[in-house]
């Protein structure tokens, strides 16, 4: 919920008690956690290099081979295969930054990307849309919108995020309606997938167009991200390195995110799995950092395991978790921020579902995770978002979140006084101290029904799955495009009408 | 699941990678954390002492006064109320052992309680019983004894617990049920109530008896251990105070548990509540030591805050886990073992309640418990045993039982080889590395369901709670007593005739 909703809040204004999270800019409060000792944080690296150095991974686009080969890489063009050197690995993750302001629409959206920092993004890259009322379909131009809206609406949703393509918009004209909408709905960062060269640049120009941003203002931090998924093991598609090069140049953000399945696309092994990451992942660095020295890059990971009776990818298993926290060993190892995944498997927003998705969560949390998507909404493995999910899973990041708020301890919050007013076997409800402090004390549950057995069944024994349709329904009744959505539109409007009659942009191949 | 019945699984027979995790012996795999700073423990440990000191505790029971008193603590008589001098606590505090060995029937259940230890326990002091088959409904001795089967059933739950309290047996006569029924269904650590002195010293002479042990063994290590609660804020009443007594004079283990439900009966802050906790816990320890020095006795802690709407108390809360994690810290400072609980609010076995437990499992991970109860099983705010809950809460508990075991690291595991072996966009379903560990790589799922969206709607789209109901009744329908039960019933039975006919014992008031 918006903290300036909440009944007891006073959101961003103010009168912040120790115990009051900002839900909208958060820090880690536990300290990163280990899987692996260092010497085999050291090994997994070292191997990685090894990969790189004598296996080499495969980048179909021309373009890129030529970078890593003017920088003395080793590249057999017949095979497509780029051999790259520890030196040259080494080079690019000294010149990638540690810390990346994204820029937002309202600046109050602001985030740092940096080692420590907390965010949280919804779902992404769900081919279909479900929730109780309409079941479950292809995603739609109108689905993507309801998720902006929500990930808008709640203050622990840091980002943007793709939750449902809009499938029923041309692939050549999609991205224009997909950035247009991020740009009306949402002030927080903005995601853009580098799906070819032209929609990337129609893309930026959108975000240049709709802000009003002068080449000064664009080039002041990062106003675009977007994710870059290596075709594990060790190949590197023509529009993934188009993206990464064409981010880097312009200043943009790429989360460079090896989706490794242990036991499929990656070795079965926990250690196995995060060599090949670490090593895609180096290689896309790298790939960022020689097209632009100092390009903003995140290093990523979303390794899992694949259920070895059908081979469908797991979320939130014991695997999932240890690859997380060894990715934030791997990621504090060579001194990046870095993007970890939760998420769930499940086919409906059940228990399963609840319990795959808060491992995940806490995994990312004991792996210091400076972004954590598919947080929030994701179901069957990302094929569907999820509106019930997304809600249910809000609870469980606004509890986090709120752990980011150390409590009081000040001698008042000791309460001796108050201990002392209230006699043995009493209670404290009326005490000056309760009396003074109660309407801030604790975290109002956003789902959670604390009523009694009796009172809940007479309100009809809904699950918090029921529940949770009430709430998304009011989120996007109560929705409101921001002050600048009709100047925003105005500018686009030429753009897109332009650029459609000029017939728009295909995906790269 | 049982290690042994698991198709992958070895269990305890050897043949154990680093992955493996002995299910049924836990280590806390992370590093505790920290929800205040170290002079604001210390601070909260001196609040705590100068309740003791200035404020003191009422003890409604003589012998406890009169213990204190011999102690050098200042009672008033006429208010029943003991003031405890820094000293005398602190001499309690050197004399609690630090580690306590819990023996079992079965050898192999045997644990070790102490700092650093990861035991978790079932639901327990439900009133009710529930499932989806026959409902909501008051526990009855056969729902106590199901749930004995289930804990029983599932390595990752420690010991045993009265998750479902039998109604359908008199108060009088309940603990000879409930005591025999433990011993022949379980072989895991026991828990008997502190109900008063009669059926403590009955549960005891049950355990002597159908454990056929002599005075050296019955004192060696502990066989029993039972929940003190105090009537917070600072009222112990008879019954606890005679648990805490007989106990200690036996070598039994009290694990001594403050329920302050901050904003009821503790201070609505945290720091508050830990204050009142910790006051009450250190008055309980040092009790136990002056009845007999070097008692067995854990630090425990179970607070949480009320819904300040209704009055209703919540669990899995932020200030549920700040509590949590603050209680690790003050059972650090003190240096004793420790217990945490989980738990849920939630009237059904919904993501609610999968959400609320799994907050407090990971709080008592954050806090380093020794040992927490209510993580599987406890709904209703422990109004309620649920059967599916119990299930869906186990695959929650293996999950992170898994986490104890951290990944191979050798180079084999970093799978080198293998990666070479695959080429650039292939997979390693065939690898001969992938070949060789494909059985024993993952987690197997309890309850989760990982098919498609397609196959899991042909098999009835059942939530994850409606498969629980399968599992369940596997477990109890494959139950069969352990190989001591018959004998130990033979030894119980003219006991429990006799004290029957002997009129049994009705609980202390």
């Amino acid at each position: 919920m918006r903290r300036q909703d909440r009944k007891r809040g006073d959101g961003r204004t103010g009168n912040q008690g120790a115990r009051r999270a900002d839900y909208g800019h958060l820090a880690h409060p536990f300290a990163p956690q280990a899987m692996f000792s260092d010497d085999a944080v050291a090994g997994l690296h070292e191997t990685a290099l090894r990969v790189l150095e004598n296996l080499g991974v495969r980048f179909l686009l021309p373009e890129a081979r030529a970078l890593f080969a003017a920088a003395g890489a080793i590249v057999d063009e017949d095979r497509q295969m780029v051999r790259i050197g520890r030196e040259i690995v080494a080079a690019a993750l000294a010149s990638a930054p540690r810390s990346i302001r994204l820029r937002a629409a309202d600046p109050r959206h602001e985030q740092t990307y940096a080692p420590g920092r907390l965010l949280f993004g919804g779902s992404g890259g769900c081919p279909n849309a479900t929730d109780r009322v309409r079941g479950r379909r292809p995603g739609s131009l109108s689905d993507y919108e309801d998720a902006l809206k929500l990930q808008q609406h709640f203050d622990v949703i840091h980002i943007l995020s793709p939750s449902a393509e809009p499938q029923d918009v041309p692939v050549h004209l999609r991205h224009y309606a997909m950035m247009r909408s991020q740009m009306l709905i949402g002030t927080k960062p903005l995601f853009a997938y580098a799906r070819g060269r032209r929609q990337v640049a129609d893309s930026f120009e959108m975000v240049r167009t709709a802000l009003a941003l002068d080449e000064a203002a664009w080039t002041d931090g990062v106003w675009c991200k977007t994710i870059i998924n290596s075709n594990s093991p060790r190949l590197i598609d023509i529009p993934m390195a188009e993206g990464i090069i064409d981010f880097a140049r312009a200043g943009q953000l790429t989360i460079i995110t090896p989706f490794c399945l242990a036991g499929a696309m990656a070795p079965v092994t926990v250690a196995g799995a995060l060599v090949l990451q670490h090593a895609e992942a180096l290689a896309c660095i790298t790939l960022a950092q020689l097209a632009k020295p100092g390009a903003p890059v995140s290093y990523g990971g979303f390794s899992s395991n694949v259920d070895m009776k059908s081979g469908a990818p797991a979320f939130g298993t014991p695997e999932h978790v240890k690859m997380q926290i060894g990715s934030g060993q791997l990621a504090r190892l060579i001194g990046l921020p870095w993007r970890s995944a939760a998420g769930s498997a499940s086919n409906t927003a059940d228990v399963q579902a609840a319990t795959e998705n808060m491992m995940g969560l806490w995994g990312a949390m004991m792996a210091n995770a400076t972004l954590t998507v598919h947080a929030a909404g994701w179901l069957e493995g990302g094929l569907t978002f999820g509106y019930e999910k997304f809600i249910l899973d809000v609870e469980a990041l606004q509890t986090i979140a709120e752990l980011c708020a150390r409590p009081e301890a000040d001698a008042a919050a000791m309460a001796y006084e108050a201990i002392a007013e209230v006699d043995p076997g009493g209670h404290f409800f009326a005490a000056a101290h309760t009396m003074d402090r109660y309407d801030r004390a604790f975290y109002t549950p956003l789902v959670a029904d604390l009523g009694n057995f009796g009172t809940w069944s007479e309100n009809g024994a809904k699950t918090a799955t029921e529940r949770a349709t009430g709430i998304w329904q009011r989120a996007l009744a109560e929705f409101q495009p921001h002050a600048g959505a009709a100047a925003a539109d105005e500018r686009l409007a030429p753009f897109i009408a332009r650029r459609t009659t000029e017939g728009g942009a295909a995906p790269s191949e």
